[in-house]
């Protein structure tokens, strides 16, 4: 199994590059416009086909690579089924599962960080992990103050969806900025500030008074990943 | 098993925590100074405890924490045996073995960067990584121009050390500064700008051309390295 972990500096964007070694087709998970050519370079290099790319949702801070990478490749480009995206080839549902020559990943239907949020769970032996876009953080969450945004929706998806799957599980969210690479559940469940020991209303609490500034790119990042990061 | 990577913004510097999960014993590899607590906090949230410290070279562009760690946990603190760094507890040699609960690394003498760097390599069933230090970047090698660096012991640690590994086996570096987190011996071998299809004529004339300006932390880090971290 191949599993790549790529950063982008400006926007502390992750993305991830996975295929599973049995034949040479590979997905990739919130992929930045500005690395498309860096992605191909590296799916080239290693003989591995891109059939599809996946956003976990509408993203506000960077341009996605979406549209560049289906124009050179002809991937599938995925996302769930109630974005507003409609460039995307194929939308999912919760439950859904998507095989790439046996990655296997679970579609969950997680609102919150924005109302068409998804986060995608994988399982294989007895590895796990959940791709969490912005939902759940490294020791932190989501803001939930825009794009449908609502921390009520986020602390449900977190806590009855997203920690209800194994303790083992390891977290991979789409961003990180303090160096941190990836968490677990068990660590989540009781070590994220936010989320350990605090009730609804607390999460609600904190959420609401993170008052953080627009992100610098969203006025033009948001209409352009609803066509794929296709700038018009 | 437990794999943490790590990364410090500031000095893009990686750091790996690993444990097997046998037992609770934990080994850190280039930890940075100023990320001391946030190993701590890990170290305990993961009930972990830290027995080990390795630096695989004097590093010059941040300050590493095998000083702080070493006192806050009484971990042993490890280097090559070239090391000027007295304060170390434990210098290894080619060859040496060092097993923290199962996960056995093995000392590869890898001048070139320094003449003190080391490489560690692990094997366990079939996975296999090694821990290049400055030695091997990704798609790129460490400078060759300070601290015993030199060109022609950097292509014979590369080319007739590190290349010797299994193709698969996954390349953690101490630093990259483009978004890339892990490669393998494989994509090096035939990827990496400087090295594939070079001879080790071409590879010292690219390194010698580089004209790198000096870190802007060398005078301070390198002093400070030399008594693991803690500054005068």
């Amino acid at each position: 199994m191949l599993f790549r972990q790529f950063f982008d500096n400006t926007s502390s964007t992750y993305t991830y590059l996975i295929a599973s070694g049995r034949g040479r087709e590979a997905l990739i998970i919130d992929p930045v416009k500005e690395y498309t050519q860096a992605y191909l370079d590296i799916v080239n290099q290693l003989d591995l086909r891109l059939v599809r790319a996946i956003d976990t949702h509408t993203h506000a801070d960077h341009f996605t690579a979406l549209g560049d990478l289906r124009d050179e490749t002809n991937c599938i480009t995925t996302m769930g089924e109630f974005t507003n995206a409609d460039c995307v080839s194929e939308q999912v549902s919760e439950g859904d599962r998507i095989d790439v020559d046996g990655i296997r990943l679970e579609a969950l239907y997680t609102p919150g960080h924005t109302d068409e949020s998804f986060s995608f769970y994988w399982k294989q032996g007895d590895q796990r992990a959940v791709f969490t876009g912005d939902v759940l953080l490294i020791r932190g969450s989501g803001r939930t103050d825009f794009q449908g945004g609502d921390p009520h929706k986020s602390y449900d998806s977190i806590v009855n969806k997203l920690f209800r799957l194994p303790d083992e599980t390891l977290v991979y969210p789409a961003h990180d900025y303090k160096g941190m690479l990836s968490s677990s559940i068990y660590e989540e469940k009781h070590y994220n500030p936010r989320l350990a020991g605090k009730s609804e209303a607390e999460y609600v609490q904190i959420m609401n008074d993170l008052n953080l500034p627009d992100p610098k790119l969203m006025d033009v990042a948001v209409p352009a990943n609803l066509a794929c990061g296709k700038l018009p």
